[in-house]
């Protein structure tokens, strides 16, 4: 593959390609300004009202502006000022500028989009906007792009029962596991325990995972993707009372009833016999279990999933 | 359990401790304004302004106003009719608005604020801003929590080795598998080949997910999760040509020495004992292999990854 001349690679020729590159590393390391460091403004004869603009530089070559501090500026002195800044900016070498906007001071959003900035995310109270100053394209790196689904697969070993439910508001007597969209910041398995306990008021426990399902612009995913997770758990009570609101029916079916009829999504058709293989032969057989890891470079723990390895293996 | 008199469930009440409820359910169905809906300002002596935000009734209730056609509106004007449109929401019983605002449109947003709106999420050029108007607490659904990276473990069959490479910018000297964050759209086992592409310059097939990694609040997530997934990757090229900005260096180890050395990424090192587990005992003990399926409720294609299912299981 050719190299191109400016010392450039393969992956930046065919970044070219394609709207926004992802860096998939670290964002940045926020916090005060680097001693030594001057936002536009500084030098003699910069135009009235950039030095507003001082930012906080980043390992990656970017600058950040947050600007809540600037609640008594207009939105006309914050255009020029934010021109002579990306000029500024520029002549510095920096790659990218972010703006963090609180809600209530969104009238620089307009300003800041008229000089190229587009949304990068916003939730709640505030906008990140987000401009590539550097050469080439885009190496911005990307927001969340899935929202993750989680079900529970409960399986009672003692009378090859497991349980599911019908929606009240669409796929009618259809069966399917009881689940639901995880919380921010939740894992897997408690979402999975969650959800069940508040759809059908069973409690249980998280064993594995047992399928991965993903799946790209459907309705209600405002144009992300989703990634559906069902989770195989041992129940810990037995009793129904499901959740009315949402559920049509809530049943202990056989497992063999399940995995034969008609009346169920084929997602959970197909989970219904491979957990009958699992009882059969074994939940090693099925089962992804979850392990507590140290994240090297991030210096936290994670849970990570994957068949079952036998102890000689692991140490 | 008990049963709220009103007739809400267990769910509703253990929502209350919860910032939102997601729905878990496709939002909504867009098209234009149903026969007979009236946006508000249709009455005799409704306040001037407030017929300029008819908007579109969804199947769960909610109103969705688009703002593009209101470029010749100041946000005063705005205000004064969003502030009498939410009354006449009210009164009909809507349970959410949304506001689909264009960036160059944002005079609109602070307004909005100001009644109560809050950002649901915002991309490129457009926000939408969303405001529960139900009981109890908001059941507004969700947005991606999630960002997607994928490796790739190519392991070539042949001379038992495995393709790995050293940042450039962190975690130097320690062997980790090529890989990056999923563009918008992309299928796991299509992010892994892209990136190993870009990143070492060999060319590969999917074969199978081998591991699956939650963390949250990580740096360069932006607050959001990450999901990892590794993949198994068969080798079709063996010639490296490795991306100079991102890598140090790209090589094919012997597995055992990848299994066995401490310059490794814990999940690395892991991964690369339960290949050796798989090439000893073979892959079908550590492959989540991938099927393509229909999802009944959006009409639309899938991939479903599970451990392998005999064929007399399947049908």
């Amino acid at each position: 593959m050719p190299r191109l001349p400016s010392g450039g690679c393969l992956r930046g020729l065919l970044a070219v390609a394609r709207r926004t590159r992802l860096s998939g590393g670290p964002r940045r390391a926020l916090g005060g300004p680097r001693r030594g460091s001057c936002g536009p403004g500084c030098a003699p004869g910069t135009p009235a009202g950039a030095d507003l603009l001082r930012g906080e530089l980043d390992r990656f070559g970017g600058v950040s502006v947050r600007l809540a501090r600037l609640d008594h500026v207009d939105a006309a002195t914050f255009h020029r000022a934010l021109q002579a800044a990306i000029q500024q900016w520029r002549s510095e070498g920096r790659v990218a500028a972010w703006l963090h906007i609180p809600i209530l001071q969104s009238r620089f959003i307009a300003p800041a989009a008229a000089l190229g900035f587009g949304f990068h995310h916003a939730e709640s109270d505030s906008s990140t906007l987000a401009l590539w100053l550097g050469e080439g394209p885009s190496r911005l790196p990307g927001y969340a792009t899935h929202q993750l689904g989680v079900a529970g697969a409960v399986f009672d070993e003692n009378t090859r029962k497991i349980l599911v439910v019908q929606d009240r508001h669409k796929l009618k007597n259809m069966w399917k596991f009881p689940g639901g969209l995880s919380e921010p910041g939740e894992d897997i398995g408690d979402t999975a325990v969650r959800e069940v306990f508040e759809e059908t008021g069973v409690r249980t426990e998280f064993r594995s995972i047992l399928s991965l399902r993903q799946q790209h612009g459907i309705p209600g995913a405002f144009g992300k993707s989703d990634m559906y997770v069902v989770c195989r758990l041992r129940p810990r009570s037995f009793g129904i009372n499901f959740c009315q609101q949402e559920c049509l029916r809530c049943e202990w079916l056989d497992l063999t009833d399940l995995a034969s009829t008609e009346n169920a999504t084929p997602v959970t058709s197909r989970v219904a016999r491979l957990l009958l293989y699992g009882v059969r032969a074994g939940f090693d057989k099925i089962d992804l279990t979850a392990e507590e890891f140290w994240a090297a470079h991030t210096g936290t723990l994670c849970k990570l999933y994957h068949r079952d390895l036998p102890d000689s293996y692991k140490q």
